[in-house]
């Protein structure tokens, strides 16, 4: 095949075969949303569209802006991809901190916090709890996120969240091109509808655990955190300091576990 | 194996079998970094400790706020976990747009840039150029990254990126665990060492190849990029206008191809 006989604008696949082929132009959408407090922009994501109030509500509870569902008087999600919020005025929105804003991530690389000091949320740890799951309901919950998510979620474009319950019955997942969006959703779900604290629940995510996952899942209160992939130092140390039990490379039959071990029932499957 | 026999600070593995095993706490360290430029903090990231200089180097450098090697009077990076670059007073350093500052990513989700509009940095597009790789060469990349990787990046908690010439010789590679990171520790190498413009050589990133990714490869002017996963649609969008070539997928033997295919020599291998 010449190079000069192929459209420039389509995807070209070199098979195993070494032969070429077109492709349908099949892609993880990423496109940029404002999120603003009160008509205050306060920060920018590269998210795939939708359920964009429910990551605007997730980011601003996660990151303490606000706390509780009472104080959201409206939330408009525009089609120009901006989400306003709006607050009650004397709710306790600590906007003037500005700096902080932008979320940490060891996937991002560079944030807008500017200061070390201010990374850590200090939400409390984790409350002592009888809440345990068993081998076999953690060992079944990749598939049950994977059958959650669409199918083109299979060409690995794309992270997705999972909240589960010790039945391993799950509560909601959401799929974005960020991993910590796809946190903020199913946390911005159940904030939204008033589910808070998910002191009864499992976070899983498709991809790695790295220290902000554990915050956000500390935020929403979430004792159980299992993740497909790796985890980071600082993820663990985290969730050893924060007695949030840690489950990493779940890949069925085998998996992890980095800290709190006492909430799996280690009995044979 | 009685779950209060553990100790909660090992690492414990469920194996195929069933059985437990402890394992080495060999973990991608993740710690915060510090960025200032004369004294004054400018961003915060998740890195892998490692090459601090040149990431911060490559931050400022693809971030714009400084683009020519002279202007950087000095760097030091202390054991502190902080990154501090002095740079000439005339210089032309843009540090009153401090809220540009937050690498935009979809891999993190929200950052400190505060308008879309301030996202795109208008660099040029890639000017024409004769540069030309072959399918043989392109195909033995991947296997030559991760032959330069340290042995630990076989567990997937740590991306990489390296830069190649046109006959496959590796230029530089360097892991982090943000995949940002790593892209801004190659170009930061070349940025310190006064190789700039790459415009002969492919950037080739272990995980996904994101908007952000593209940009930086942009500012470093390096014409092909190549990607083990998948491309997001902002990806593929911006290649294409910024005369970009894009593969991603890049699994021997087979890829894809999203724009100008046309510094890809199609012959059969």
């Amino acid at each position: 095949m010449k190079e000069s006989s192929i459209d420039a604008q389509k995807i070209i696949r070199r098979k195993w075969d070494g032969e070429l082929e077109y492709l349908p132009d099949e892609l993880t959408i990423e496109e940029a949303l404002e999120i603003s407090v009160g008509g205050k922009t306060i920060a920018t994501t590269m998210r795939t569209p939708g359920h964009d109030a429910e990551l605007a509500a997730g980011f601003l509870f996660s990151e303490a802006i606000v706390r509780n569902r009472g104080e959201i008087t409206h939330i408009s999600a525009s089609t120009d991809n901006r989400v306003d919020i709006g607050v009650k005025h004397d709710a306790n929105v600590q906007l003037n901190s500005t700096k902080r804003f932008g979320t940490i991530s060891s996937s991002c690389g560079l944030c807008g916090k500017t200061s070390i000091e201010a990374i850590r949320q200090n939400f409390p740890a984790i409350r002592a709890t009888d809440l345990r799951i068993d081998i076999k309901t953690l060992l079944s919950l990749p598939e049950k996120l994977r059958n959650a998510q669409s199918d083109f979620a299979h060409t690995g474009g794309i992270h997705a969240a999972g909240i589960f319950d010790m039945s391993g019955k799950c509560h909601s997942v959401r799929e974005d091109i960020g991993r910590h969006n796809a946190a903020d959703k199913v946390i911005g779900h159940a904030f939204l509808n008033t589910q808070m604290p998910l002191d009864r629940y499992l976070l899983l995510v498709s991809g790695r655990a790295s220290f902000e996952i554990m915050q956000k899942a500390l935020a929403a209160g979430i004792p159980i955190i299992a993740a497909v992939s790796a985890p980071s130092s600082l993820a663990v140390s985290f969730a050893r300091q924060s007695n949030q039990t840690l489950i990493a490379f779940l890949r069925p039959p085998t998996f992890n576990i980095y800290s709190h071990i006492e909430r799996v029932i280690m009995e044979p499957v």
